[in-house]
């Protein structure tokens, strides 16, 4: 054991356990985790002595399946630190973060500044806070609502929390239907653009909730599981691409606001606002064309709803360098 | 596999793991969660065919370290369901449950019935709602309230799904701080009240924050750890008996909703009042004295606030049949 600032730490020998949990996992001995003051469900960070990659993960804790001075990784974190058995792993316990303070002001019908939201987006990103408290931001965006600031903040922080894709050319141009439709305009609008001289690296998803998605369709005709690099020489080369954004980390955090949201269709107005404009922002875009189709079997209701959406993605997309129509 | 209602199930045989998690989890084999069609943080019903004991328990997946048709319990699971090693246990997928509508209600400020919050208390106590969900519901209380029928109606779901205390003779009374202060009054009240001939089989906690808690001075001078059996028999005979209630399974899911308000200390006053009268009302009280210190330090700053409080919960107890000072 050795002080690592004010916090003790303790190097560890890796022992991979064989066991998807869908979410960041160690196993502790019950002996190591009284030694570093933790209980099941607290948070630890793990690094890989290694490379010196980081990673938060919540504990479980064993009397028998380790020894002292193992932490049991499963397939997740190994997967993260690009860890392999037997290797030494720094483990430190976490503090709770300073973004929950944020958080409860929020819950507290509140305003939050841009470098608050930036540390709740950051903490979720880095693991840092719990399934709970993510879930409550969440409700609490959803009760209480963004104004235009905090929708642009939160934005800004979601692009620039994630991977981003730099195009040598220009202008880049996308487009976004807020869904609910069946339609399948990716197809046809991104040859088009292309043609025109303008640039569109589109990514799309694969099917949610209907029979498929964009990504999937247009894997019948070519591969879409293509890294960033890729969809940065394809789209410079010939104008544009249709690729899956699943797995290229834009925006990652955006996703897991998503999966808390998920299980009551949460979708507060300016939370939806900036998960769509941090997708554009990230990919570069500087003309956005959003569609926002209206009925009573779609997202949204009625006419003056979607009026006010507009309106609201306009002036965000203004305050990021972004034309929306 | 075989149909079961609806729903496929399939017999398992049981492994135990040694891991303790602080929450219901088990370990299926990929080929098991694909033919159950369940994916990492789903729910599964796991029943000990042995002797009909049923919980719920979100899922870890592993394709090596489980065989086909085995379940990989762990530490929590194997001792809510009294299981050993190699038993067989069914294991069925469970639905999204209906009370799910009922906290989207509240988060968009509606009023709850009692059945409705009868239905969320229940699923919560069977495990059926995940963190997040549990978390919402406190969250959307904690920002909407409750008016005085859902605190009743919350106080009486939380009491009728624990165990609950009766006693032969009477009429039991009892006394409630709503805390900030450290004082020591219980162990000074219990005696005098069983010594002008009422009953008192009072619980109570352990050290939260403070260096410690009634259940640990009381401990210095007897037993604390009783089951509910003994605290009956102690009471009907002596008068009044001083008890740790943190194992008697009083009122259960209101732990549960506490360990979810934790992180960011919400205390919703229509929840505390909820939660402070369902434990009296688990050990069958009658008269009740409720203490609420007001002041800059404690819970309750103003006295207004405390009168407010105060009023509510006499209200509440009226509700209840509970006469409260």
């Amino acid at each position: 054991m050795k002080a690592d600032g004010e916090q003790y730490s303790q190097v560890m020998k890796a022992r991979a356990f064989d066991i998807e949990a869908n979410r960041m996992v160690c196993l502790l001995n019950l002996i190591d985790a009284i030694e570093l003051g933790v209980f099941p469900l607290d948070r630890v960070e793990l690094t890989n002595l290694g490379n010196s990659r980081k990673i938060v993960t919540v504990i479980d804790i064993t009397k028998t399946m380790l020894g002292e001075n193992e932490v049991g990784i499963f397939k997740e974190v190994a997967e993260k630190l690009l860890l392999k058995e037997g290797k030494k792993v720094r483990v430190r316990p976490v503090e709770k973060p300073e973004s929950l303070g944020f958080i409860k002001r929020k819950l507290e019908g509140e305003t939050l500044s841009e470098s608050e939201i930036k540390a709740i987006v950051r903490d979720i990103g880095d693991n840092k806070l719990s399934e709970v408290e993510v879930a409550a931001f969440v409700v609490g965006v959803y009760i209480h609502g963004y104004n235009l600031e905090e929708t642009a903040a939160m934005t800004k922080a979601l692009t620039e929390d994630g991977k981003q894709l730099k195009l040598e050319k220009g202008p880049v141009l996308d487009k976004h239907c807020i869904g609910g439709t069946n339609g399948r305009t990716t197809m046809v609008v991104v040859p088009i653009i292309a043609a025109a001289g303008y640039y569109i690296p589109k990514t799309s998803s694969r099917s949610i909730t209907s029979a498929a998605g964009t990504a999937d369709v247009m894997e019948v005709l070519a591969n879409v599981c293509l890294p960033l690099s890729d969809i940065k020489k394809i789209t410079e080369k010939v104008g544009g691409v249709i690729a899956w954004g699943g797995a290229l980390d834009l925006a990652p955090v955006d996703d897991e606001i998503i999966r808390v949201e998920h299980p009551f269709s949460l979708d507060p107005v300016g939370q939806i606002i900036a998960s769509v404009m941090a997708k554009k922002a990230s990919v570069g875009s500087k003309y956005v064309v959003v569609d926002l189709p209206v009925g009573p079997n779609v997202k949204i209701k009625t006419r003056d709803k979607a009026e006010g959406m507009a309106k609201k993605i306009i002036q965000v997309g203004k305050k990021l360098g972004i034309k929306v129509e």
